[in-house]
This record gives C-alpha cells, structure tokens and sequence, in this order.
C-alpha cells in the first residue's frame, strides 16, 4: 500500500484516484475548490466532472496543499497543461522531501516549446524529485470509472520507477505496460489532438473512411518523424501513448478536438468555433507548437501545416486537402525520415 | 498510356479499373459471368457489387480469357484468395508473353500458409512474369468511386515496378506510396482480419472505445512480430497496409469482418454466425492460418490465440479478454519481439 496524493480532480485526476483507492492505497484527491474537496470527502460525488459515479467510501479530498503532500510518497499531477507550473509553485512551497512524480497531462507548452516533464523539472528543484513517470494511453475517464478494461503506458527512463507505477495502478481492468521512452510517450499524447483537428475537418467535408484513415496512418508518421529527431524512440508511436491515443482521439465524436475540427471541416472559422465551443481546444494551441517545432528541428510535418495554414492564414480546407493529395510521388518508409 | 486487364468484376476490380479507365489507360475487365461483362460494356453497370455507380465509357468488360491476356501488357488480379490458384491455371493457358503482376487480394492460403505473391509463382512460370506488385491500404471501394481520396501502398522488391503501379493509378483522388515490402504488405492485409474480428468481439461485449483501441494496438504489435520473423520491414506495419487498413476496417461497421465479431461477442456461436451471414467469413480462415504461423514461426500473438480459442474451442468471450487483461506484465517496446 503506498501513500498517493492526486492533484487535480478533474475527470481523469478523479478517475486514477479511484483507480488507486480501488486498488487499496491511501489516496487523498486535491482541489483548489473546497466545496469541490467537501463533495468528494462527504458524499462521495464529483457531480461536475462525473456525475454518474459514486466515488469509493475510502477516497478522500483536501483544498489544503499542505495536507496533501504531507499525505504523499507519490504524487500524480492531474492538471491541464497551462496549469502545470502554478502547481507545482504551490507545492514547492511545503514539499520537504523527495517524492515520485506521476504526470498525465497532455501538451507542449507555447514558445518555449517544453515538454510537461521538462516543465515539471524547471520548477521543481532536484532535491525533491525521486523520478518522473508519464502515464498517457487511450483513456476516456468514463470508460474506466465503469472498470471497462483500458491499457496505458507508464514511462519512465529509470524503468524501476515506471515498474513501481505499474504496480500502482494495474489490476483486473485498467493493464499497464512500461516504456523507457519519455520523449516518445509525451510527444505522443501532445501531437495526437493536432491530428484529431484535422481527421475532424476531413469529417466536416465528409471525404470518408479511407481519407481518415490515411490521415491518421501519415498523422502518426509525422509525428514520429518529429519525435525520432527530438530522441524519442520509433516504436513509441506504434504504442499505446501512440496510435492507441490517437484511434480513440480521432475516432471519438466526443473528443473535443475532433469536434473542433469538424466545423472547420464544415466552413466556421476559427474565431466561430472557440466562441461556439465557449472553451480552449488543446490541439489549437498544439497547432501552433508544431508548427515552431516543424521548423526548430527541420522536420517535413504537412499535415500539421496544412492545418495552420487553415486555422491560422485563412486557407481553405477542401484545396488543402487536394493539395495534401497530389504532393510529389513518395516511397512509404522513406517518408517517415524526410 | 497502358493496356491493362483487371481479372474479378467484383466492388474492388471494378472500382480499380474505373480509376485505371478515368486516367486514361486502355482497361479490359475480365468476368467468369457473361451477363455481367455485357451489362458492364453495354449499360457500364454493375448492379450487384456497385449499384449507385456509373461506370467510364471506355470501360469494357468481357467474359473471354483470352481476349483479357492477349490485350493486356499488365494485369490486375482482383479475385478472393481462395479463387487465386483457379484464376492463374486458367490465365496460363492462354499466357505467351512475360507480364506486369498487380495483386489485390487479401489473405493466407490454409494450410500452405502462402502469401499471395507465393501462390501466383507457384503457378505462373517465372518467364511470363515480369513483377508481382501488391497493391494495398485502406479503400473502401464504395469511396473510391465517389472520388473521396484515397491512398494505398504498392509494393514490389523492384522499385521501379512500384512506381510502374504507382504512376498506371495516381491521380486527383487516389494516392499512391510505393514500398518495397513485399512480406509486409500482403501480412498486414491478411492479418487484419484477424483483429477485426476480436475488434467486433469487444464492441459486442460492450468494453468501450479504450479497450478496441488499445487491441487494435496491441494486435499491430502482434501482426508486426509475425511479419518480422518473416522476413518484413517493421516500419511497414506502421504505414498504410498496416495500421491504415487496419483503422478502417476495426471501426467500420459495414466490414463482414467486424459484424461476426460483434455477433460472437452478443454470445452467438461460429455455427450460427456462418449460418446467418450466409457467407465466408475470411477472417475466420486466416485465425486458424495465425494460429498456424504463431507455431511455425515461434512468435507470441495472445489475441489471435484468444479469438482461436473463442471460435474453435468453445472458449467464453468475455473471460478470455479478462484473462489477456490479467498477463504477466510487460514493458511495451520489448514486447514488440517478445
């Protein structure tokens, strides 16, 4: 049994907390909202995030972060990316020991161009890092709070940390595999709601089936191209933080950047579509990383930048499809290194 | 301008030679049913497999073998696996000069445990054939005929006989990759069916979007390990032949494939599935050819295992996805050769 504070009680915080507490270990959930933390604590409900469940009688909740990580061995930090830093500040100041880190969120942060690892690493001094695991994989929260069987990778370069965070989760419906690939596995999650924008709008012009599968099959080819020159390792991609991730995302109508895409698809603008959604599409802001990340490292993405240019200069999607169609004639397996 | 002969007036000879036809090559289509070679040159239709479609005025079809052969300085094999052998004996006889080889057709020979490139050297002599080229990839012939874009894979060890294919199909709305894994391509078309069959099994269970995700993962890195002991590129799996076709057809509820699946995973037996669906199922072949090759070549494929056990040996569906849940646990790169 280990001691696990989970920051961040949004759908999926929520869910991993349960998935723990199920698994027997004393977990305690933080929120910055207390009524939110009263709700979990007292009646057992997180009716925001996942009103149909009713959380374990053994998991509780605090708004104090004192007294979640002075709770804590491990920590899962369960926050949206642009959040990330602002917690961790908020926990440096009563952190007094080394604990293990568990990440699962999903993004590259604007400009600097971090990874969440990196980010965790540049607020949080050494001293108090045991290690950081990545935990990422095709994983709707509402399917793992019905113990639907869900698989995820847990990676981490020292592959005894990433052991131990298998050995935290996994049970009869939620298998954990262990990666070394750090790199590969946050790229991974990051790039795939580029793609699910796009397999939206190929939706939205409703070209099919064999267009979005293409779309999916070249969309992870680019990403791994990426993530090859960034040091990932290539065979990431074909797991589950890979094209597992990226299925789901891009095949789920209820993927909110699949839906976004699909009115792209369907002639809104971008301005028409963030007032409409009335909330912030990752893959938006990921568009934008992997448009810098394209030219940082010299990496052909034109999937990534076709979708720039649509969101961001205005091009039209149906003529960037057929543009995207009759590029120069290409070997397959040269493409995924040019 | 080239003279091409495509053999099968099935919904994917047929959608093929309407590409080849539209860009401008001479195209006979060859049909064992005479009746069906005169609707398509006299009506230019093909009510049973394609019944919305119109089909290109300089399309002609016929029922005459030797008319096809003697036009033809390439020729389509579009026929199901088990009509390969048939359709080489009856080319043969009238076969007196060498020949391009374009091959469609997805699947093992029981038994034998041939790829198809493998049955048509068994029965054509090397002096009539120029190259066998495997063309392959997610295309829904529906799709294609309505233009939506489509790209697929054309393989050959002799490049130039790839691009040969590549440039006789590529157009506005039909992309073409040329690669030079033959093993690769023809394993990730015939596997496929596999794992469509269990991706039915789980969506008949009711196990939700993480776990088909996460077996359409898992089943790539299982048909990738059998296709590296067999000579193939791993990166092919990871291209269009591959993950690409295998996208389409786990997701799509119109494959025969995936719809006997679903009825297993609802408790039906194979008996009754055959008996409803009233046709080959050829997924159900090739789970015996898997279990087949995973002995012959020493390789680890726990799903197509568990679907074997499920369809032959009266296992129960829902406790056998528990058990593959429930593994020994693994790192997920290793597992890839393991």
């Amino acid at each position: 049994m280990s001691r696990v504070a989970v920051l961040g009680a949004g759908s999926w915080g929520t869910s991993l907390a349960i998935v723990l507490a199920e698994n027997g270990h004393d977990t305690l959930l933080w929120t910055h909202r207390k009524e939110q933390a009263e709700e979990i604590s007292n009646q057992h409900r997180n009716a925001k995030y996942l009103p149909e469940t009713i959380l374990p009688e053994n998991l509780n909740a605090t708004d104090d972060m004192e007294k979640a990580i002075s709770h804590a061995e491990i920590v899962v930090m369960a926050v949206p990316t642009k959040g990330i830093r602002e917690t961790c500040k908020k926990m440096l100041k009563t952190l007094d020991k080394k604990v293990l880190f568990i990440h699962v969120s999903k993004g590259i942060e604007p400009n600097t161009l971090l990874r969440i690892s990196d980010i965790i690493k540049e607020e949080i001094p050494a001293e108090f890092i045991e290690e950081i695991v990545v935990l990422s994989g095709p994983s709707h929260a509402e399917e793992v709070v019905l113990h639907h069987p869900t698989t995820v990778a847990a990676a981490c370069e020292d592959i005894v940390a990433a052991e131990r965070v298998q050995d935290l989760f996994m049970n009869q419906y939620f298998r954990v595999y262990t990666n070394k690939d750090v790199i590969g596995v946050e790229i991974g999650g990051a790039l795939k709601n580029v793609i699910a924008l796009a397999a939206g709008a190929v939706d939205g012009l409703g070209f099919g089936d064999n267009a979005k599968a293409a779309l999916i099959t070249r969309g992870l080819a680019e990403i791994s191209r990426l993530g090859v020159k960034m040091g990932a390792n290539p065979l990431t991609f074909s797991g589950l933080a890979g094209m597992g991730d990226l299925i789901v995302t891009c095949t789920s109508v209820h993927s909110r950047n699949w839906r976004a895409g699909h009115m792209l698809g369907k002639g809104y603008t971008l301005d028409e579509i963030l007032e409409q959604m009335g909330m912030v599409v990752e893959g938006v802001r990921t568009t934008k990383a992997a448009h810098q990340l394209a030219e940082k490292y010299d990496v052909s993405m034109p999937i990534a930048e076709a979708l720039y240019s649509v969101l961001f200069e205005d091009k039209n999607p149906r003529q960037t499809v057929e543009e995207l169609m009759l590029r120069v004639k290409k070997q397959e397996l040269d493409a995924y290194y040019l």
